[in-house]
C-alpha cells in the first residue's frame, strides 16, 4: 500500500533496554509489524541474536533483521525529538505522566511541522527502566490497568502501545471516507480549544477539576469517534461562545 | 479495591479454542489479569495444564487456576448473552463486523439491564476460528492493524481487547459514576436545552439550519451513548454558557 506523505509510523522508534528474554524481542517485533511500526532499537540485549527471538517474531523477521543493537540508551536515542518512557506510575512528579492515548497525542504534537523521530522506551523485564534511564525521558507513559496487579509483559506493553498508535493514526480510516474520522492532531487542537473555552466560561472549579473533566470529555469523544464534520460543528459552537461571553 | 455493583469485568468471558501453545494460554491469563479480566475458558487446549502456561502467566496463576476447560465451544458459551468472535476480516457479510471499540460498545449494550455474561472467542494459533465456530458468534471483532501483514499472536490479541475494554470501562476514571446510560427522557430534555443555548449564542443561521444541526448533534450523542454523568457534564457546560453571554 502506498504510504502517504505524512506517514508517521516509520518515525516511531521502539527502544527496548536490557531485555533479558530473547523471546520478548521477537514478540515485540511481531507486535510492531502488526501495527505498521518497523523501527526497533535494542540496548544491550542479553541474548540476541537468538533463534528464540526469530521464532517468536513469526513473519516479522524483517523488523527483527532491521533492529539496531546499541551499547547505550543515548546511542539509541540519537536524533530523536521526543523520548517517552514506558513506566509504572511514579510517585515523583519529576516527569509529566500520560496514558497511552496521551503518549500518542504527544507524539502527534511532536511530529507537527517536521520529519521528526520519536522514541518510546521499554525497560527490562523485571524492573523496568532505571532512574538513570528515566532521566533521559521527557515524559512517562503509564499503561492503564488493574491497580491490584500490574505486571505487563514487555512485549504485551509494546503491543498495547502499537495498537493504540495504529488506531489513532490509521491512514485508511482517516482519509478514505467522506465521513472522514477526525485526525488526532485535529482532535488534539479541539481538546485544547475546548479546555480554553471551558476555562473562559469558568466551568472548572475545585469540584470540577480541569484534568478530570477533560479526561472524561476526551473519553466521551473517543466513544463517539467524531467525524471531521462533527468536529467542525463543535468548533463552530466553541467559536460562538466566546464573542457572547463577558 | 472494592468492586462497584455495576462491575462488568467479571462477566466478560475470554474463550480460547484449540490453543496449541500452552505458553499462549499463560500469556493470555497474564494479559487478562493486568486488565482486571478473570474469566477464562479453554476449549480442548492441546497441552494444558502445563508448566509453560504457568511460567508465562507470571503472577496471574489465579486466573489460570480458575480457567474452565471445556470439551466444546457450546459448553464454553453456556449461559452467555452475546458471543463475539475475534477474527480476521471476512468477505462474507454473514456477521456484523466491528473493531475492538465496537466490540466493547456492543458488550456495554448487552449488559444494560441485567447481569449478563458475554464471551469473546479467540481461535487457534495458525488458522483462527473455523466457520463452524464463527456460526456460533453473533458478531466478529476485527483488530485493526497492518493490512499488508496481519498475524497477531493470540495472547497479543487478548491483550489488545483487554486493554481496550479496560480503558473504556475503568471504574476509577468513571469514578463514583453510576455508569448508567442516560435515559430517553433525560436525553430529550438535554437536546432541548442544547438547542436553546445554541439559539442564544446565535449558532444557527441559514448556513447552519437548526433542524439539520440538531439532527447531526443527536446522531453524535447517540454514537457516544452518553452516561448520566457525562450528560451532567454537558448540562454543566450549557449552564455556564448562559451567565457569560450577553
Amino acid at each position: 500500500m502506498k504510504k502517504p506523505e505524512n506517514y508517521t509510523f516509520s518515525r516511531v522508534r521502539i527502544v527496548m533496554v536490557n531485555t533479558t528474554e530473547a523471546g520478548n524481542i521477537g514478540a515485540a517485533a511481531r507486535a510492531m509489524k502488526n501495527m505498521e511500526l518497523e523501527s526497533l532499537y535494542l540496548v544491550t540485549p542479553r541474548d540476541y541474536p537468538s533463534a528464540k527471538a526469530t521464532a517468536r517474531a513469526s513473519g516479522a523477521d524483517d523488523v527483527l533483521a532491521g533492529a539496531v543493537v546499541c551499547e547505550s540508551l543515548e546511542e539509541a536515542l540519537a536524533g530523536v525529538h521526543l523520548v517517552i518512557g514506558a513506566s509504572a506510575r511514579q510517585r515523583s512528579i519529576k516527569w509529566p505522566q500520560v496514558d497511552v492515548i496521551g503518549a500518542c497525542n504527544a507524539i502527534g504534537r511532536a511530529m507537527v511541522g517536521g520529519e521528526r523521530d520519536v522514541a518510546v522506551v521499554f525497560g527490562t523485564e523485571n524492573s523496568g527502566l532505571t532512574n538513570e534511564d528515566l532521566d533521559k525521558c521527557q515524559m512517562l507513559m503509564t499503561i492503564p490497568g488493574n491497580r491490584d496487579y500490574f505486571s505487563l509483559n514487555v512485549a504485551a506493553a509494546v503491543q498495547v502501545f502499537a495498537y493504540q498508535y495504529f488506531v489513532l493514526n490509521d491512514q485508511q480510516v482517516l482519509s478514505e471516507s467522506t465521513n472522514a474520522a477526525a485526525g488526532f492532531n485535529e482532535l488534539e487542537y479541539f481538546y485544547e480549544h475546548l479546555a480554553q473555552v471551558l476555562q473562559h466560561i469558568e466551568f472548572f472549579d475545585e469540584m470540577r477539576p480541569q484534568s478530570l473533566l477533560m479526561r472524561r470529555l476526551r473519553r466521551f469523544f473517543v466513544k463517539a469517534r467524531p467525524e471531521q464534520d462533527e468536529l467542525a460543528i463543535f468548533r463552530g459552537i466553541l467559536h460562538n461562545i466566546k464573542p457572547f461571553s463577558k
